[in-house]
């Protein structure tokens, strides 16, 4: 089945909405815990993350567009800080919550049943039920002009994992630890790990990582 | 257990890349079909994909740094238009072996044996053997000179999914259309749906969709 840019314009506002959102496919979502500078407590949800680079190690994610003020980011340009916590199977449908708009005197830690983590003197909180928390610097922010969304790049300078998870060439495996994938916006699923793949060479076969 | 900057700098650098490529989370992953001015096509794995907006229709993605010649971008640019291609469990070992470093006079359709196919005369090739496929129109290059990496966006004008898979609301099944999903640089995953949930508000539980 096939639509075009003239179906689209012509599909309801909402049910285009729920469309181009599942499009990307899978999509890496996770909370960001900010505090403002008199350090109340902001955490939301994102599904738009993305790898930057690893050396520095930077991560992506995109804002929508303001007004509304959106907290998060100015939580973020304020205190240069925020964590990146993963979301897992338990905590999926407080996560969920969290994109609710609360008024801003209510701190989404608490409206969800989540529970802020401070440590190793970093700024911003973590949330203590996530398995994975990155701890993330702000490094730019990039107007993306074409419909008034923003980028916001950090790099990340705490990271906590299991560490039964991390395998010896430092892939960390997040099924092991629980983290879920989300489609479209309002769909959660957890993985089911087909294979590791050999370094792909012009002639050589791929081979399994895991059967050594 | 814990990383932060120095114990990664310290690290070895093929391992702290596997790390910090694990760390966003479950990633898009699809195959950017193009072809260059003289009709020759170009397929490649890309993991970087993310959401911009409904309306229009955005979608971003990251590029690694130039030299060497990113190929994909360079026929992005010259023609105006690319291919997005879901992987599914029956291609994603194929998919995989598009990484590999092709001399330029192969085409990664045969090399890794994908079928490239044309359509709505659009013009840059889908892969036929794709379950979800869109045409992009190139919209904007934005270089992300932190490191060097350049964002690219583009307007989904063409789409083509399983007529199965869509439901009443827009909400696309990427699970029904076997959709895969990455982690880290090597590792593919099928996915089961947890639920589908409501619109989160402050003052109302949120209940599943799935169950109505």
């Amino acid at each position: 089945m096939n639509f075009k840019t003239s179906d689209l314009e012509k599909m309801e506002k909402q049910t285009a909405v729920h469309l181009i959102n599942s499009l990307g496919g899978f999509k890496s979502v996770a909370l960001v815990g900010t505090s403002n500078v008199q350090g109340n407590t902001n955490l939301s949800i994102f599904s738009s993350f993305f790898h930057i680079g690893a050396n520095p190690p930077l991560i992506g994610m995109i804002f929508r567009p303001s007004p509304p003020e959106r907290d998060t980011m100015r939580n973020i340009l304020d205190t240069g800080f925020y964590t990146i916590n993963h979301i897992n199977e338990q905590i999926y449908q407080q996560a969920h919550q969290t994109s609710a708009r609360y008024n801003k005197e209510i701190s989404e830690f608490d409206a969800a049943g989540l529970s802020a983590e401070y440590k190793n003197n970093f700024p911003a909180p973590f949330v203590l039920e996530s398995n994975v928390q990155l701890g993330i610097k702000f490094k730019e922010k990039t107007a993306i002009s074409i419909n008034n969304t923003t980028m916001i790049i950090g790099e990340i300078v705490q990271i906590f994992i299991p560490e039964d998870c991390l395998s010896e060439d430092g892939f960390l495996d997040l099924e092991k630890a629980n983290t879920v994938t989300c489609s479209g916006l309002d769909s959660y699923h957890k993985t089911m790990q087909l294979d590791r793949l050999s370094y792909a060479k012009p002639d050589k076969e791929i081979t399994s990582l895991l059967k050594s």
